[in-house]
């Protein structure tokens, strides 16, 4: 005897899909606004123009909304390192697109929200442990690639040389959202300049 | 005329700083642990096992304290700077600070409270003022020291260029406290070793 399946076609997964990242677009804005414990699922109800009980029906709580947003930005990461490792030219690739990672860290409005998640993970554990698991993912994939990019070079490419040059790198990039906060008048394109510089030096250092 | 002036001698001053200092140490104790809206005044005040009106003769407000902590950090780097400048070599001077920087950095406690600020600035502008002219000074004493390093070497010294140089070293550092929060097993010595030779890359380059 089988069991009824409820049917869920192609259009229903997108529409799932698409209500997902109504609400995760509204929870960013929340969050960035209010901070992480004033946006509450009713201010997020009411800044998705959806309903509460339709959000838990997406969510199980505010946690599962946060780890979601975290994952966006995983996903997105994974996607770029996976463009560099997929290159001819892997340091060039890399080189280009840090320009445009050094722009977008130093968006304000993004690096509000993230420094926001940051800061709450330092004193909830529950948002700690969402932050750490989603780094380590995003930080296997930058590992991958400098791994690759090393022996391509023929340099030295244990673990250790690794994922210190990759936890290197991430202080780099992620402290441009500090900087984007305590000094937004800095000159953006100078910076990025001077970041695709240095970027050379330390994967091949 | 000349009006009568309150009469403070050396021991009041001290008594007076001993008292900043044990409301600011408090302060800083709760807005890492509650967060920035839920360190109340009242909190302060049991954390500091001063009455709230003792509190309020020292600091106008949560504001005013937040101005304090923010300026003690700005004094050490600000002394930092300068100990680098007035060293016979500046790049070894600097290479050594560069290690106990990073380590301190790292530091999951420390890390936490200044992120709490900053996600802060990033939605109430009172806050924002605040860390912006904090940051204004620190990085002007970064660029001094900056400048004096650079013309030592031969090298450019145009605004622009100490600025950027300056921008990349300040995102360096403040990314090791998001890398202190996001990954706290990383290994803290290698990383200190990654930078002081890269420090030196930067300044010169």
């Amino acid at each position: 005897m089988t069991e009824e399946m409820p049917t869920h076609t192609a259009a229903d997964c997108s529409r799932a899909e698409a209500r997902r990242t109504q609400i995760l677009d509204a929870a960013e804005n929340c969050v960035r606004e209010y901070g992480f414990h004033r946006a509450s699922i009713s201010k997020i109800s009411k800044a998705s123009g959806m309903g509460a009980g339709h959000i838990y029906h997406y969510f199980a709580n505010k946690e599962a909304i946060i780890a979601a947003i975290v994952a966006r930005e995983v996903e997105r990461l994974l996607t770029l390192t996976a463009e560099v490792q997929a290159a001819e030219n892997m340091l060039e690739a890399l080189a280009l697109r840090t320009e445009s990672g050094v722009l977008l860290n130093l968006d304000p409005q993004a690096a509000g929200l993230k420094l926001e998640i940051v800061a709450e993970a330092s004193r909830n554990p529950a948002i700690a442990a969402i932050v750490r698991a989603a780094d380590g993912r995003r930080s296997a994939g930058l590992e991958e690639t400098l791994k690759a990019l090393r022996q391509a070079h023929g340099l030295a490419d244990d673990a250790a040389t690794i994922s210190t040059i990759a936890e290197v790198i991430a202080a780099m990039f992620e402290g441009l959202m500090v900087r984007a906060i305590r000094n937004p008048a800095a000159n953006r394109q100078l910076i990025a300049r001077r970041f695709q510089a240095l970027i050379r030096a330390i994967v091949l250092g």
